[in-house]
């Protein structure tokens, strides 16, 4: 659609000096230049390096965002959100230098409106506090990426998890943002009715946009009413493909899981090892079911007989809290029983999407590659979806392991690409899968995204070198 | 963010004629000036006078789409969509005349993933035909506007109707468009993936944007699988309050209905009088339930109890499909038994949407404004989503008639916005709801619109004169 522009120079000493100065005028104790600070915002949780912001503004109003964005834009120097430091692919990272907003105290909860099934939240609240603060009145709000990430981030990277087959993602689950754009204003991007047909979907624009185009200071979300009941289960089977049919037959037979996740026997080894269970080391399927009493146990038994059909069980299933908390410890130790089996090395999450009908296929040839490749990597995935990751040790001290690792993403990620799928299901693009843009969208759709930025960020001021480069 | 620019130029005939005269050479036959045939694609079913194009290009595959829109694009001439005619707010006129192109006969169905859940559709493909192609699979696709529209026109103004509350609107339900660009390129928003967070959500930026950005030549939908059980109820209730409290109160249970529909007690009355029923005439609830034979049961059973609680009753459920059409008659046959309570009147369809809390207010407070204006206008609406719509009859002949009803719908809005609310659930902005754009949304989030319009289309040739102004 248009050329693609040069990148802005880098910002030189100068300017960067004047907008500190002006910030700290304008903003006073709130500006944090001590380099631990600056460092640990810019903290990634993979192989990309640290590459931290000149100074952090601890923001604790709308208004304290409004003036370090306002300020920065003067001088031309970028502005990064930061909320939780959760993310996993560089999104807190300033490549150019420049500015950290630090949202984390922002994190008021404004409102809880029960009959509207929806509160409205300041960005730095994340979702274990929200939980927290909403179970008395009986309501939830569903979306767990694990990590107990900002809600601001979670709507900047679009992010979903375990529960997103029944409840969606960050997408479906946001009904209005305030945004401070990228000239210091502030606009609102919807009302709350629950839906609207009055114009362009601001609201979708921002949510996955991860700060490159405005900078989310409240958010009003979708909540639902704790279920009655909510019953889980466990299933292993005799392959990878019989699961994934199994999860198929599940989602075609309209039975409404809530969550259902596959954790492959390298997974479930390490999980046994971990945590001294006996499951069978088997690819298997971790269920949770929601609704009435009768319902879930209906749910329940309807999955068991397609996971028969499929080869497996038996199942084990659970509605009492302690021993569905149990059941399911597997799964939540997933990541931390991860790093037992290459003590040293760090865990790096791929994170490939694809048409559910291809799951078993993107699966078993990813595990392929893994044992040719000799890696450690067990797989966990969010099945209904057709998302996967593959968590891989890395010795990050050894050149050879890490450029081996950077081939087995690539071709992960090239394989889901050509199975109809995506980059990345739910962690966002922001540093680490830039190069995989043009491959996914083709050029012209990605010249429709670079016309947005530039639209709406002609200074290129918002986390630069983040999602699209101009 | 930006001062608003001036329209562009009016068009003069000689571009036009340019134009025409290309798009001759280009595609021959399917180029039509025929006056009757343009004013047909003018329609429009309200109060707005008919703005025909000066041609009508019959479309019948993506590259007589692209090939138009770079001929209009090299002209500077506007183009128009077309799918069926069915919008309501004038989102097919040619205020600024130029060229309207007609994709009913791309109306292939190109695909259908059965194990995905998905099919792949051209826009000229109308709801109901899909419908019918899917149901020797056992599938469907749930999103009913009532009237018989093209697909392509349901994601251009993000419609939803009586299924919403269950399955979410347009939004929710496309996964990918093919959408050719105000310079004629082709761009794909997404792949089939479900979920995916690989940078701005171009799919959700073209649905609900009516033409103004792009035209849609190809839409990739999530599909269902039937219900294994329908069960239908009809409750009445001694006041609008009690129905919106028992509709509350049903939602926050977690009951997931698929349909929640409310005739206030003049809409009965004219049922009553169209069809010959017998329903007590005072504000009712319509309903559905889908799921299993037992879980529609208890869904019924528990509705019941909460209808009793606010009052309402006696309820009247069924299962069989006859009894069921039966049963909702009455609203299938709500705009027509309207359009007889004032004949020779037009019906006009108004569409405001607020949080769900207010709805009760809103609704009486309407119904007080249409009693104290002595107008002729029933009450339907999608109460699950806080949506109603008053059928408003208007003489079109009588000026003092018109104004009137333009008094009314446009204190209602007023009523909808001060309540949290939008100027249109489902219908749409096109010519009809500019005036509004600014008090909902503001005057910066407006400017946001108008940035991403003048940025992705800078000729201004694309559906111009509708949801914002340059």
């Amino acid at each position: 659609m248009l050329a693609a522009a040069a990148n802005p120079a880098p910002r030189d000493g100068e300017q960067v000096a004047l907008a500190i100065a002006d910030l700290r005028a304008a903003l006073d104790h709130k500006v944090v230049t001590n380099a631990a600070i600056r460092e640990q915002h810019a903290n990634v949780t993979t192989y990309l390096p640290n590459e931290p912001a000149d100074a952090v503004v601890m923001a604790e109003c709308t208004q304290d965002v409004q003036t370090a964005v306002r300020i920065c834009a003067a001088h031309g120097v970028p502005v990064v959100a930061w909320g939780a430091g959760t993310s996993l692919e560089g999104q807190v990272n300033a490549p150019h230098g420049g500015v950290c907003i630090d949202l984390s105290r922002m994190n008021r909860i404004l409102a809880v409106n029960s009959a509207d099934l929806d509160c409205v939240i300041e960005p730095g609240v994340t979702r274990k506090r929200l939980n927290e603060e909403l179970r008395d009145q009986g309501l939830f709000f569903p979306i767990d990426p694990g990590a107990d990430a900002s809600l601001g981030g979670m709507v900047s990277t679009r992010a979903s998890g375990t529960n997103a087959v029944r409840y969606g993602t960050m997408k479906d689950n946001v009904l209005s943002l305030k945004v401070v754009t990228a000239d210091g204003n502030l606009i609102t991007t919807a009302t709350r009715a629950r839906k609207s047909s009055a114009g362009y979907d601001l609201t979708r624009l921002f949510v996955g946009a991860e700060g490159t185009l405005g900078i989310v200071t409240e958010i009003t979300l979708k909540l639902y009413g704790i279920p009655e009941a909510i019953s889980s289960a466990v299933c292993p089977f005799p392959s990878i493909t019989a699961a994934c049919d199994a999860v198929i037959a599940t989602i075609q037979s309209g039975i409404p899981v809530a969550r259902i996740e596959l954790l492959d026997e390298v997974q479930v080894k390490a999980c046994n090892a971990y945590a001294k269970l006996s499951l069978a080391e088997s690819p298997t399927l971790f269920l949770e079911f929601h609704g009435t009493d009768a319902g879930v146990e209906e749910q329940a038994q309807r999955f068991g007989a397609i996971a028969e059909e499929f080869g497996g069980g038996p199942s084990v299933f659970s509605t009492r809290p302690e021993e569905r908390s149990k059941l399911w410890q597997a799964r939540h130790d997933a990541y931390w029983a991860a790093l037992l089996l290459r003590p040293g090395a760090k865990a790096v999450a791929t994170d490939v999407c694809v048409p559910i009908s291809r799951l078993a296929d993107c699966v078993e040839e990813t595990k392929a590659d893994i044992d040719a490749m000799g890696l450690v990597a067990p797989i966990v995935g969010h099945v209904g979806d057709g998302n996967f990751h593959t968590v891989l040790m890395v010795d990050m001290a050894d050149a050879t392991d890490l450029a081996k690792a950077k081939q087995f993403m690539g071709r992960l990620v090239e394989r889901a690409l050509a199975m109809g799928g995506t980059c990345t299901g739910e962690h966002g693009i922001g540093q680490g899968k830039m190069k995989y843009m043009a491959a996914e969208h083709g050029e012209e759709a990605l010249d429709v995204m670079r016309t947005i930025k530039r639209a709406l960020d002609p200074g290129n001021i918002m986390n630069p070198g983040k999602v699209v480069t101009l």
